[in-house]
């Protein structure tokens, strides 16, 4: 083996550490597949039985109880199906003082800051060193070059297992050392996505109405895909300075275009409830008087 | 001059057609300019003196009445604030019969499918040749390789004038002879387009909530632009199949990834009215029986 100056991925690759891997749902299998895949000794456990099983013929060892998988690793990852689970199945681990030695835990069970602050808190009162993570990205991407994961917490323990982490995503990025930031980042990128997921779909059903099939209309959704990084790029310059000049566009010209297709999906029989509540909000920044500033202005009514 | 096989061209560059714009608004004014850059003797009318001076300059001749403009050229651009207004310019105009000897009429002013068409019909009523158009670009963009026009009805009027109507925009597009599915397509891309304006606003008070700057969540941002056109292909082919294979995520998760947004946001305090019309549409196809479904599900909802 030729020295090599990157420590981490010369330490991963010559000696990975062992790991614990606890719930073994659709995400958790992956995560300890990836861990396999990358050459890590795994340690598994999940509450119900036989979801192991195809992990333990890749080399995984199925510990008999959660206390004993944690106790097999310095390492442990969690990943269930929320907060109340993961706390419920960690708790009596942690009262039999498995965590002890330095041992580090990771919680990629996604839910809101909050949680994800109060489970710190928990953790510290016990002496556990903790990252609170989210995975942003869907199972099959796990393990690759594209996977995306967000952690924060414990910084120290982020440094030693690092290497170790990037075995689940290589774009493992640690954020920061409030344990919510992970939960505010995965919130507020799903936030916008939802939204706009219902807003394609919403387009489709208006275009649909019309004769024109989503196919046909698809590419030229695209073209409006391809426009929002500039446009959201110049908003976050504006809500940041909190100046929203209307060079490009002008809120009260975008409310009457809203009314044009509010009129056309309301003549159609489509629900409007999404588009009615933003046109109400854009509708209050220009009633404020800020119809010749930017659509970012609209962040003070969000904001409320 | 060589042989070109591309008569449209050849036709546009070496005698380009004469023509006349109507209302010199933001848009006007450009439409215009693109003409004059292109060669095409102009000439232009507006309610209001003074807008026409720096076409002028340019070489337009500024006409004494909208009738007197029409009557200059064989094709005329209408571009004005609404619909009311188009009619009301050009009512007098076309009983005058200055539309008279096979002029075309373009009307490029925005609003719904319903006024296009039965501007449409009013046109043909007078034995008038007409085209309905939506343009898709801001004015800075106009005239130019990326600028995409959208144009319906007389299909023989459009082929006739293709060449010069590319002077407005290289990426002129005829849809149907529909008079009004320009409009459909304007309004179904601005129907997704606001919906994921309105989505980064939020994911930006979001976050801003709790301490992260936009600047700093907008590459993130940018990651979930980037997975919609698959995204968006993937739903296509599901509404025009009329099946919704969960196989990529599906509504039961997706809904409980909604109520964490929803519950972080509320806790701040922000306007939640968006997400929770888009939660109430998705929740009624998971009460419904598709919880395991694709998010393009939620169509027959939207529909309802
Ligand atoms: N799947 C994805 O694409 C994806 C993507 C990003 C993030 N995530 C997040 O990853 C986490 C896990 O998701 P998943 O897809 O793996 O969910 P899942 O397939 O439904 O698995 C749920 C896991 O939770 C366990 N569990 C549930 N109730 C339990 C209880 N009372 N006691 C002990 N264990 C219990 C289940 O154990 P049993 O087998 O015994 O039921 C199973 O291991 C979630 O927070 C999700 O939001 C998932
Ligand atoms: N601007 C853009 O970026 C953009 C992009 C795509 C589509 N569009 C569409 O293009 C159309 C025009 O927009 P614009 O930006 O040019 O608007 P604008 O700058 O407000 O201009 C409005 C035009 O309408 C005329 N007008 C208003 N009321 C009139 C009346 N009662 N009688 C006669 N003329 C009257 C105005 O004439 P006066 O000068 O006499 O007031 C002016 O020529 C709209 O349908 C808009 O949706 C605009």
């Amino acid at each position: 083996m030729t020295n090599s100056s990157n420590a981490i991925s010369s330490a991963s690759t010559s000696t990975p550490a062992s790991v614990t891997v606890l719930g073994l749902g659709n995400m958790g299998r992956a995560l300890a597949g990836a861990f396999l895949a990358a050459g890590h000794p795994t340690t598994v456990w999940n509450r119900s039985a036989g979801r192991a099983d195809e992990l333990v013929a890749r080399g995984a060892v199925l510990a008999a109880s959660a206390e004993e998988a944690v106790r097999a690793s310095a390492l442990t990852v969690v990943c269930v199906v929320d907060y109340d689970v993961a706390e419920a199945v960690l708790a009596p681990v942690v009262e039999a003082g498995a965590f002890a030695g330095g041992r580090v835990l990771v919680n990629l069970t996604s839910d809101t800051p909050e949680r994800s602050r109060s489970a710190a808190k928990w953790a510290a009162e016990h002496g556990i060193a903790y990252l609170d993570g989210s995975v942003m990205v869907p199972t099959t991407v796990v393990g690759g070059p594209e996977a995306l994961i967000f952690y924060s917490g414990d910084r120290e323990a982020y440094e030693r297992y690092e290497g170790t982490l990037r075995a689940l995503g290589a774009k493992a990025t640690f954020l920061d050392e409030d344990a919510g930031l992970a939960a505010v980042y995965d919130l507020a990128m799903l936030d916008f996505f939802y939204t706009a997921m219902s807003g394609l779909v919403h387009a489709y059903a208006l275009a649909g109405a019309d004769g024109v099939g989503a196919g046909r209309l698809a590419p030229y959704l695209d073209t409006i895909s391809s426009i929002l990084p500039p446009i959201s790029a110049v908003m976050a310059g504006h809500i940041d300075a909190g100046a929203h000049p209307g060079d490009l566009g002008n809120l009260a010209m975008e409310v009457a275009g809203i009314d044009h297709i509010l009129h056309m999906a309301r003549a159609r029989g489509l629900d409007v409830t999404v588009l009615e509540a933003v046109r109400r909000i854009a509708g209050r920044s220009v009633e404020k008087g800020f119809g010749g500033d930017d659509w970012s202005r609209t962040i003070d009514e969000v904001r409320g």
